[in-house]
């Protein structure tokens, strides 16, 4: 049995008719790419010699995992590969240049406090180090970029992330603020250090790293969104390049440009890091991604 | 850009990596086939010029849709595909012949009561017409098959599966029997009649059925395993012949040689429809797959 097996009529009809291509009505794009990716499983499943069995332990993964997705699409490369892709559309439209996008994680919470000045960015006592981080927002050509709104969110010193900690024990939006910037572009806040982490034992993504033979940990790090009128949004992170998984992320978030080394000094740690935003070319530049995101 | 990008360098280390085939250890087989199912994926995100928000509602969808895998799968056709490779694959062995197998569907539930002789499947009221159901399960050379467990389940009057009842109303296994026959392989049982159904409204099956310009509508069905000593389990159904939906299952399982046309007089339909077995070539044949089920 070859992979021809999925071009026989009674399989090319089934796709047609499963799509809705062969129906009147529908979206035809969404059908297209209905067809292409049912077909495309297809392949797999006969390539493979996939049984039974085999597809409904897949189909059980993917169900009982639905809750990680945020781990499991990274995990896999596929949200790096979002970033790969648009950042070869933009070199195809002349649009490089810039701080690199990374990929954004499952952990952002709408809403946080907007601070403008000196920020502290951490409400709960934690035992650890403390980080400073300072630095500004510029446009393409090294202008200060005026009225930038830099939303920041990393997890604790035990790798957990408020709203989303599963000891229960952090208030909303520990160590999630988002900073008003003036005319100058400058920003300057401190928060307790995040910890590296890797996925929840046990669970869905870290059974499948298991079963793929690696391991689920990212480094610390703290993430961006950088907005500002006239400019296109950035995603991003910075992971700390003095981590033991810089070069090794699980989720592939790590990139060249983004792993600056924390100046630690007794019990505090200083990065000094900018952001160079790249000017919206239409007034959708500026919007955030369709992506889900929780809300406090 | 075109497909061609995913075979540049970044991607397909990307592709190592994420799939575990550049570290040690792992099981080699999911490891293939999770870098071919990913790699296809990135094609098609490729081909399709999806963008971050597509790609992300489509996760969404995934995600937020998980409870109604058990719908989706034979939506878009994937549960009736492995019944075409199964049926390709036994063709290529030499052990075609006997009942078509068709989709199990979502809603078994293991632990029925086991029963003998003429047996009523139905524990709950229903005001509707009565099914009776006669015939023999014989197999390939037509000797009947001794010491067959016949499982027989399907909805109520409304379209409602006990165990699955949003209503909450009908008692645990109604309309859910194990029919424990005899050495002539014969059968007979009566029932309140199945009604035919539509995927829940407004649900995630319900949202991509509209979408691709489909309806989401079963026809009236009976579900069966077939288990005996010696013989190949087989999963099947039938779909009442006149139902309105016979050749427009949305879910791919009806099939020819499974819709018999109810005999209806009066309040009462009566349906002949005799099973026949493969023998098993191994004893792994009698097993039902490792698909999860609910159990009571």
């Amino acid at each position: 049995m070859t992979e021809d097996f999925v071009q026989t009529e009674a399989v090319q009809t089934l796709l047609d008719k499963a799509s809705g291509i062969s129906e009147d009505g529908g979206n035809d794009r969404l059908q297209t790419i209905t067809r292409d990716l049912v077909e495309g499983i297809m392949k797999i499943i006969v390539r493979h010699d996939i049984n039974e069995s085999e597809f409904w332990q897949a189909i059980g993964f993917l169900q009982g995992g639905a809750d990680e997705y945020g781990l499991i699409v990274p995990a896999v490369g596929l949200e790096h590969f979002m970033d790969l892709v648009m950042d070869a559309r933009d070199a195809e439209a002349g649009k490089s240049g810039g701080t690199p996008r990374t990929i954004e994680g499952p952990l952002y919470v709408e809403g946080a406090p907007i601070v403008e000045g000196d920020a502290n960015l951490t409400s709960d006592p934690d035992d650890t180090d403390t980080l400073y981080m300072t630095g500004q927002v510029t446009g393409p050509d090294g202008e200060p970029v005026k009225g930038a709104l830099l939303h920041v969110w990393h997890a604790n010193s035990k790798g957990f992330y408020s709203h989303f900690d599963p000891t229960g024990e952090q208030t909303p939006f520990n160590n999630r603020r988002r900073l008003k910037l003036g005319d100058d572009g400058r920003y300057q806040f401190h928060s307790k250090m995040p910890a590296g982490y890797a996925c929840p034992p046990d669970g869905p993504t870290d059974q499948l790293m298991k079963m793929l033979g690696r391991h689920g940990n990212r480094p610390a790090h703290v993430h961006f969104f950088v907005e500002a009128p006239g400019y296109r949004t950035l995603t991003t992170q910075i992971n700390f390049g003095d981590d033991p998984f810089a070069k090794d992320d699980f989720a592939f978030g790590t990139r060249e440009g983004l792993l600056p080394m924390p100046n630690r000094q007794g019990d505090s740690a200083m990065i000094a890091f900018d952001f160079q935003l790249q000017r919206a070319a239409a007034p959708s530049e500026t919007d955030f991604s369709a992506r889900q995101r929780a809300h406090a």
